[in-house]
């Protein structure tokens, strides 16, 4: 079967290596625009040149720019070309496409069985909300105020007060939960809504940071602060879960320092996974919110001796940029890596035919497969296109980041077996001849390859990530690490300022204070005092 | 059991007629302010006053205006007190609370996977359209430009072009599958959303009509006029299946008449729905856009001999107001009721004791039932709270449209048997005595009554629809049926000019041609003219 196979989709172009991706050729044109009309005019276009979307060359005509050299030209083409997502035609929005959505489909499916699990219902609020609430929690209000799009127009008519398209719900939820919350009866309040969400990002990038995105956000009240903080903990917990067991991303999970905690929280947790070019991304957070919005709000209820309180609340989140975080785990040079767990198509069957009187005996047995895994409960798809040849489909499922490919040719169907491949292992290593089509054989077969997968992925990641993190002790040892491209850890009790000055020195912030501590005694990287927590400095997205 | 009850909620307040309800005070006051500063500066206020969202009683204070008493109050009451929907800070928004949502879900859980059957994905658009797209098609911009929500300034800064907040997303659509579309191979594209709405409405109702709301859409294109046509078919047929087999409400399926078809469209079909009050609701639509879109826009492929064509599309939606007609079909003077297979609690177990010494033995007994129904995959819920009497609970239940209920006391655990109540038939008649616990004998019992139920609704809704249609041949008789508050169904050939008249004169418009068609010769009502089709007027939503 060797002999079918085609170049590779990569190896064809990857002697352009000039070549730029066609994300990055739009961004360009985008930046540009942008930086000249707001010397011009300081407003800042809206929408992108109508022309810019009609240059996308046909995927099988393009290759994808290595990983290896250039990142985040890589990132773009794998979206452009597995059809992850495309540009909108406003600056900054993403149109996300059947096969980067099922990733999405994916997330929801399992968060949404696990926030009701832990006793939270789904809801709906409106995504409009009075410019007046945004201005009612000083450091929410200072947080997101350079961020909003605004809806000044309704009916044709100037509106009296302009309206926030939501960039996050808490002043909102906190309108709706003092009509709701009376007595202590009334908690705890839980709920979560999946919705969009709107922030004016300036550099945007699929999926990680888009004007328009999609989440969830989770909102509880409770009674008293140790119950809000079992809740923001509980959460992040949820998250971590399913980093690693389903996304197979070993997100190390953490406290925020203050100057990166959420604009009105207390204290903010968070989920940071390393990419394969080692920056952080902040995968998901869960806050701990005190009393700031029931204060700002009046979120009152009466507790159990009649006394007015501000209930204490939480807000946790998780986003479509999780899906940007999944890409830049897992894909290789190759293209995309789906962990099977999250993958819409887990196995793809190949048929392969030389003369026409192989054709339908092949087919006939490939479909035959198809319904053994369909029955079994395996996400299986049969590319019986005439259109391309078996070499140009096995790259093109590779590039998809599909786990497993199941190839039949004639002598297969002659023998009763099938040729197993691996996408996490490339060649003939993950390559198994002579698997038998009986299904007591087949069925368990496929789904202990997906399970070894999936949990490949998830060990090679952490390995990755363990060989980039550098225990620092002091700020030279941290700059080092960091120009290295690596993550620094090392004990913190620096100021705010000390925290800044890092940054604009070696762009690194501390990503979290994760929660597995190291024991013994500690003095700080920065001023040598006793310290009690090591910090993680990375640069990120 | 039947000295516990209490007396029901409506009879308790039934006495002051005059009393309206809550949805309907802070309606009348905001359409009050509305015309006051209408006048005054020629704006719309966006912003409900914030004090009169604080003025909602407590449910078990407030009694259910009755349905024969006032249609529409009662439609408020009944969304306020079973917790469905509460109206959002900006004028015309509504939250949707957990008990309504859950109906949506369950909505969505069907009809998405009926989606994915007849092939189709989903996927994501942003929200944000150019408003120069919207100008592209003729009929289109005149029908959505006096609804649109404009954003005006993002980050900050005026924005150069101003964005539409998508009322629907066909022109953002086409802009796409110019993209994406190259030859016939690329065809059908089949995909779907499940989205938020916004369309700057002046008369608002929750579920009905309000500025903001949840749908799907689902826009597709095609090689042939004949396959969009199917399609187009295809998919009012999927909703009227959802709405006799699921929601229970016999929608009547028909094609809309060039007066009330959607700005776009070639053709649009539509299923209508009785209300309670005989008003008609448009509860989904499909619409067969012919090459509207894709001549506006451009959206071309080349055909099997290379000639470039323009697509044919086909666009299809059912919103949250599908919640409202749920409410509006099968509610009573009681409140909501909900057909078993929407519904999110399809038994509650109500457990009763009097001496404390009771309470242990039934609440047991009751779990265990809990669990036998649950593992057996049915919705259920125990209200196992000390606070409310097990009178102030079935009327609680039954106002929240709970299709079948348990009670269980000290008796019944001896005689290892419980009583079962039917919502949807009140009073004694509704009562089984002594079902057994076994779980072989209970389980198939309940799942009997709550198929039993489901068709009862639906058989009582025909009934209650057909009831209220008259057949017509003039335009007296047409007029004599709408002033009696029926449907009239006739023969029609008429002008759109003749069809406006009738809704000026009568305040009646075409619902459909109903596919289903009388056979013989027929003559128009208005005009004698020979007529092919009979055609539905009504009053509606």
């Amino acid at each position: 079967m060797g002999a079918l196979r085609l170049p590779s989709l990569t190896s064809i172009f990857a002697v352009s290596s000039a070549r730029s991706s066609l994300f990055h050729q739009r961004s360009n044109q985008l930046h540009l625009r942008k930086l000249t009309s707001a010397t011009a005019k300081s407003t800042s276009p809206a929408v992108a040149p109508a022309e810019s979307s009609n240059q996308k060359l046909p995927v099988q005509e393009q290759g994808i720019t290595p990983r290896s050299q250039d990142f985040n030209a890589w990132y773009l083409d794998v979206i452009a070309m597995a059809e992850l997502a495309d540009y909108g035609p406003v600056r900054g929005t993403m149109v996300i496409r059947p096969y980067g959505y099922a990733i999405w489909e994916a997330i929801q499916d399992y968060l949404n069985v696990k926030f009701k699990e832990t006793g939270h219902s789904n809801m709906y609020f409106p995504q409009f909300i009075p410019y007046s609430f945004i201005e009612k929690e000083a450091s929410h209000v200072e947080g997101f105020s350079p961020e909003l799009a605004l809806v000044t127009v309704g009916g044709g008519k100037e509106l009296e007060e302009k309206l926030v398209v939501r960039p996050t719900s808490e002043t909102i939820v906190n309108h709706m939960f003092t009509q709701w919350i009376h007595s202590y009866r009334d908690l705890p309040l839980m709920i979560n809504q999946w919705a969009n969400v709107t922030r004016w990002e300036m550099r945007t990038k699929p999926f990680i940071r888009t004007l328009e995105f999609l989440w969830q956000e989770g909102h509880t009240a409770h009674a008293t602060p140790e119950e809000a903080e079992k809740e923001a903990m509980q959460m992040i917990d949820v998250y971590t879960k399913f980093s690693y067991e389903e996304a197979a991303i070993p997100v190390i999970p953490g406290r925020k320092s203050r100057v990166e905690t959420f604009a009105g929280a207390d204290r903010t947790y968070t989920i940071e996974a390393m990419m394969g070019d080692r920056k952080a991304l902040q995968a998901g957070t869960s806050h701990n919110l005190g009393q700031n919005f029931s204060r700002a709000f009046s979120t009152q209820f009466a507790d159990e001796n009649g006394q007015r309180q501000h209930v204490w609340q939480t807000s946790w989140a998780i986003s479509t940029r999780f899906v940007g975080g999944i890409i830049m785990t897992h894909g290789d040079d190759a293209g995309l890596m789906l962990p099977p767990r999250l993958a819409s198509v887990q196995v793809v069957i190949v048929p392969i035919w030389k003369k026409a009187n192989e054709k339908n005996e092949v087919l006939d047995a490939a479909l035959s497969i198809k319904d053994i895994l369909h029955t079994a409960g395996i996400k299986v798809k049969l590319d019986d296109s005439d259109q391309r040849t078996p070499g140009w489909k096995f790259n093109f499922w590779e590039m998809k980041g599909v786990p497993l490919r199941i190839e039949i040719g004639p002598r297969d169907v002659s023998s009763r077996s099938v040729v197993v491949s691996r996408r996490d292992i490339p060649g003939k290593l993950g390559k198994v001849f002579g698997i038998s089509m009986e299904p007591s054989v087949l069925v368990p077969y496929v789904k202990e390859k997906l399970d070894e997968i999936q949990l490949s992925l998830l060990n090679k990641a952490i390995a990755f990530r363990d060989s980039n993190i550098v225990d620092v002790t002091s700020y030279d040892e941290l700059k080092e690490a960091i120009s290295q491209g690596k993550w620094a850890r090392g004990p913190w009790v620096g100021s705010d300022e000390d925290e800044l000055k890092i940054k604009e020195e070696t762009g690194a912030t501390i990503r979290c204070f994760p929660f597995e501590q190291p024991q013994g005694p500690k003095k700080c990287l920065m001023s040598g005092s006793p310290a009690e927590e090591v910090a993680i400095f990375a640069k990120s997205y």
